[in-house]
């Protein structure tokens, strides 16, 4: 007779979402629990048939697990792709190696090539627990990371995941560094260079802190959920999309990073490198405009900080083989008039079809950054891009375009309102002055934006308005009524959302 | 009619361990999780009455939780002292303005007093998620820290908790930088030195990562899980005690911190100095002797590294009002026989009895170690205090001083067997040349130490010892044959516990 191992324990799904952090949990009375020393933190391999995942180990006293269960956090239980009720063994985690070179980096010394990639390696295989990440973070953090190091990291992100080949030798793409609200000019540059025969197969995010990402805002119109196949097959029709990047698996470790660096709220230089550029190398891109907005409520703030970006970005990217054109713009306050993934999809359907009431900022910059891309890539002379871009637009070549894009990705969409909205007026005489981009997309956030597509708010008080009593300096858009109060609530208590002078 | 606030919800316990981070679970499709943005790894606050807490979000999405339910782990629950199934409400966390000065230290500037005092008052209070502390502990880490920041950590740490008062000008306290099994002085030297007419107020930790603490051992013969008060009372009476630490609330950002540097395998010379003079201070101590143990399977590696610790524990000790004398000394083996809690009590025992067979090198290394500590107090002349200190236990007064304690403390049983035994036996003959520490921790774990206090092994194999095949090398005792068999697999795959030659 073949005993059963003694670690053999009964796989339950406990519908718990931990993030990326794999968890599991374990009664405190196992049989294993006591006889392996296994206690809360202990970092765990489970095993089940062929695959394996490390999992960060919860101790439980309660009945909320029976004996001889272990159970898996939502993400940790998909990776394993077991059954539930299953049986899996589990066991001590073995040292992981590359945790060496952080704990060198720590002690001040540089981490190679290869060293930097076996830890890239490690945490995209999800050997990392969030602490190790945080570690991992903070040692390559703040300045500590020299440019043979920045260069390393992107090249260990492009490799973690896949790369995709175009068979072009002009494969073009922008970013813009994150942080101004309604700054959604991907979709009409997009539109505008691929209708001018440029292949631009543009991922981007959906929000992680703000009211709607691009991808968020792309979705209202037309499905972003797109594999790697489909992305293949609307550029090679179209020469242009705009999909949500996570389900392509371009360099994941970034998805994965992304998540500490927000708990920890350090967004150090290189790693922002890293992360940018991996991602544009990886879909395949050959040139590169970045958009850095500067103002004092967005990321970055000086225009020093913004050209000391521009010139490690520039060698980063030389250095994988991309060019990159850095341009700073204004960041003072929001572009266009909607805030949440809908009433930004107005804002830009407004311009691609080149209505009279289209925001007239979003237009410029989406001409601006096109026209950088054309004369980067050499279509248009120096000095002339804006113009080939903005014909482009006015001829309706580009709003075509989008239209045979969303097409492609699986059929348009007209964009809608939120059924509750509430006007917030002014109280009193005088001149917009300032603007507060943060407490602004926290509003557009409680009122359910980006989740309730429809959601947000149309901003209309730009920076020298002048007001009277009671106009309009917002009109806030909620699904449900609780939603509206929420918003109305945290209003009264912030006076400087928008200030009058 | 006064509605409910919209974040109010049901408490619920979970009776699941996550160390000494607070975490706390919430439905997916909670009215507030939706409205306010939460998602999981969301910092919270949750109310309850005049109390709140900190706690990391995870998000459900299974029926483990009602709906308008907030589930806890248990140190948060606790923490929380609110009823299951009362009312809290939560909120987004206000930001905590310490971990600027964290971000500011990861950019390579240096942090103030008052400002690493607002770090770990943060920490105690439980302000910092895990990841948090991770990214702390990396950014002091390594040699990051220069004096002043050692010293003001260590301030810090000392602050940070309940400081013990004795109307003394001489409290003496002695300390062993950790990892070699067995070594388990620390009740002789008490036992010594208060039968001399010092003051020893020794609190000592149990277990973290090996098969015995002192505090687990101190336990098999006397309780040790004292109050304040209940150690003050001791040592009143009669000079000396060994307590558990962790309940006297000494230095409690320590225990926090320590679970975070365990996990990350980061050992950091300057938080470790902090970690053990923070906690001698704060028993109130003026006199310490630290033994450094040095081996190349122990923690400190190399004389260099201890004499390096030495100068930098000196200093530190010399700002923050403590007396130090650092003790080097051999960490090639195991000291005496037993490994795990009441094997090694039985060894104390012995050298205390001055029983023949008891180990010569606990008694010989409790000697050196106390004649140090009454020259550092002037008690004996330079060169006389292992004199002294021996014959206060050979004459059985160091004996009857702990048998006093032991009465105190709540009173004695005499260490016993676990139930199974099984001999390891030489497989060739030869002499013992080497001993691996940290497997030979593993085993004596595995064989159910600490857990069971009479689980662990009998060590008979000293280096130099001529072996015959079959002479026995070490004796594995448990308390359940389920867990000899697992001590058994794992000594199949691991061949260089003891080497031969």
């Amino acid at each position: 007779m073949v005993k059963a191992p003694l670690n053999r324990l009964r796989l339950r799904r406990l519908g718990v979402d931990t993030q990326k952090e794999y968890v599991a949990y374990l009664r405190v009375d196992s049989h294993i629990a006591m006889s392996e020393g296994f206690e809360a933190l202990t970092r765990i391999r489970v095993h089940s048939g062929n695959t394996s995942i490390v999992a960060s180990l919860y101790i439980v006293h309660s009945n909320m697990l029976k004996k001889g269960e272990l159970g898996l956090s939502e993400m940790a239980f998909n990776a394993l792709s077991a059954k539930e009720g299953g049986y899996v063994t589990i066991a001590h985690l073995e040292p992981i190696n590359s945790l060496s070179y952080v704990r060198s980096k720590i002690y001040g010394n540089r981490v190679t090539g290869k060293e930097m990639k076996e830890i890239i390696t490690d945490i995209v295989a999800g050997n990392y627990s969030n602490v190790h990440m945080a570690s991992f973070i903070t040692a390559f953090g703040g300045e500590n990371m020299n440019l043979d190091e920045i260069i390393s990291l992107t090249r260990a992100m492009i490799e973690s995941g896949s790369q995709m080949k175009w068979g072009k030798s002009v494969v073009v793409d922008k970013h813009c560094i994150g942080g101004l609200p309604g700054n959604r000019t991907t979709p009409i540059i997009v539109s505008i260079v691929s209708s001018l025969g440029l292949i631009m197969p543009k991922t981007s995010s959906r929000a992680i802190t703000s009211p709607a990402g691009t991808a968020d805002t792309m979705e209202v119109m037309a499905p972003v959920n797109l594999s790697l196949k489909k992305i293949k097959a609307v550029v090679d029709k179209e020469g242009g999309c705009v999909a949500w990047g996570s389900n392509a698996r371009l360099s994941p470790a970034d998805d994965i990073l992304i998540r500490i660096e927000r708990a920890l709220d350090l967004d150090s230089e290189g790693q922002m490198i890293a992360s940018v550029l991996s991602k544009k190398k990886a879909v395949g891109s050959t040139h590169v405009v970045i958009d850095i907005p500067v103002g004092d409520t967005v990321k970055i703030r000086s225009i020093e900080a913004a050209n000391h970006l521009k010139v490690l970005m520039e060698k980063t990217g030389n250095a994988i083989g991309l060019k990159i054109k850095v341009v700073v713009t204004d960041g003072s306050q929001p572009v266009g008039k909607g805030i949440g993934p809908s009433l930004e999809a107005m804002d830009i359907l407004a311009v691609l079809r080149n209505e009279k009431e289209a925001p007239s900022d979003l237009r410029s910059r989406s001409l601006l950054l096109a026209g950088e891309l054309l004369e980067l890539v050499g279509l248009a002379e120096s000095g002339k891009g804006n113009e080939m871009a903005a014909k482009a637009l006015s001829s309706g070549k580009a709003y075509q375009k989008f239209m045979a894009i969303c097409k492609m990705q699986g059929g348009f969409t007209e964009p809608g309102f939120a059924k509750y909205m509430h006007d917030v007026k002014a109280d009193k005489e005088g001149t917009i002055c300032a603007i507060d981009n943060r407490k602004l997309s926290r509003v557009a956030k409680l009122a359910g934006a980006p989740d309730h597509a429809r959601a947000g708010l149309l901003f209309l008080s730009p920076i020298g308005r002048k007001v009277n009593v009671d106009d309009i300096l917002y009109t806030i858009f909620t699904e449900t009524e609780g939603e509206l109060e929420y918003v109305l609530e945290y209003q009264k208590t912030e006076k400087d959302i928008i200030t009058i002078q």
